[in-house]
């Protein structure tokens, strides 16, 4: 039983200004809320229609109705569980290793979906420009299936990073060179850029090593997906250079 | 100006038993309806809101105010322009090249995806299992942008398929050989399997090649998205061997 102002308050926690402003988001199924709890996020509150679910956990817990959970939910079918954690703070970046930048992907389902192979290949740290969806929106998270708690993600400024990067610098774009020709270096910053657009103008003068994907056979107007580009240059990143 | 019967049976088309009803399909939107206007699928009427996209076609065409527009359409903010084609028939598949082949995907967005990968990667054979999600679900033409114009999709019963292949046949499996190690031949049959059960066990049987993408830095218990995995494979299968 819950009263209908919290109720209120975790609906709001799906925009991003109230998300900002009390410094926490909302998880929902069983998948996420579980890999967040088993990760360094804090708990704040967690719901649930099902009390075995709660039952050991070490965070506030409260029983819901089926009626309230989807009442709190962003989702047509909640999935049993939602909890309420905090926001944690960014890590510093380590550019000992490769770090995944993204200039304004917009899609929710993109970034999660980026996130969620960051994860697979181990990327540890996730830089997005400030015109990036927010990663804790209700869509990312449902997409991240919960590898947001083992990628850090940091929102700033790129143009200041790349400039200062002490790592060389590539960049996803249409007309780079074949990735596979590449010797790629251990360690570096990929930048991926907005579903439109690409990497901006402005940041792609700090880009000198500009990388592609061929279209197998010819060149066409098309465009792979960024989510799938990604994959793609995050798995030329990883994989063995001996075959 | 179209009248409210016609109306309903574009509406009508949503659902496959129509479709398989009267060999048509509907495509939304000026980038796939233009796409598959320069292809060989044959239009049946073109509706537009707007003249200009009309004038010219080799179709029967009609006029229509974007309430109309709305009420035909799949989509909450239809995009000027609605056709209706003709399923074309399925082409021979052609084991001179690789094809690609799914068993039961589910979610029309990763079909969609999935058809755009083969587009980018110049897979021009897609077989799908009579338990994957109908290709010309209006979800599936809106994610695949298109592509589904230069791609062959055959629906048929794997296990003969495959039983009596005339070319290797790989499949993506969780534990499988990692893919780098592998010298791929330059034709064969890749069979990526269901989003939560991945390919079933009695077709399982008939792959001797297991392939699999190894995640970066150790096991997890996590798995590639079926898209991102197919991917990560039609990269590997097509770029080139000497890096």
């Amino acid at each position: 039983m819950v009263v209908k102002s919290e109720i209120k308050h975790i609906r709001n926690l799906q925009q991003k200004k109230y998300r900002t402003q009390s410094g926490l988001f909302v998880a929902e199924g069983i998948k996420t809320v579980s890999e967040l709890l088993k990760s360094p996020f804090n708990p704040y509150k967690i719901y649930s229609t099902d009390e075995s679910l709660l039952s050991g956990l070490l965070a506030e817990t409260a029983m819901v109705s089926p009626a309230e959970l989807k009442q709190m939910s962003s989702q047509q079918t909640p999935n049993k569980i939602l909890g309420v954690f905090y926001i944690p703070e960014a890590r510093a970046l380590d550019f000992s290793d490769w770090i995944l930048v993204l200039d304004s992907v917009g899609d929710p389902g993109n970034l999660g979906t980026i996130i969620r192979l960051c994860d697979w290949f181990g990327i540890r740290h996730l830089v997005c420009s400030p015109g990036t969806v927010d990663c804790y929106n209700p869509k990312v998270l449902q997409a991240t299936m919960g590898s947001i708690a083992r990628v850090n993600i940091v929102y700033q400024d790129l143009e200041e990073l790349l400039v200062q990067a002490p790592v060389p610098v590539y960049g996803a774009f249409m007309e780079g060179l074949p990735v596979y020709g590449q010797s790629l270096p251990p360690a570096g910053m990929l930048v991926m850029g907005n579903e439109a657009r690409g990497i901006s103008r402005a940041l792609s003068e700090s880009i000198i090593n500009r990388i592609g994907i061929p279209q197998y056979g010819g060149s066409s107007t098309e465009s792979l997906n960024v989510a799938m580009a990604t994959a793609i240059l995050l798995n030329e990143l990883r994989r063995p250079t001996q075959t």
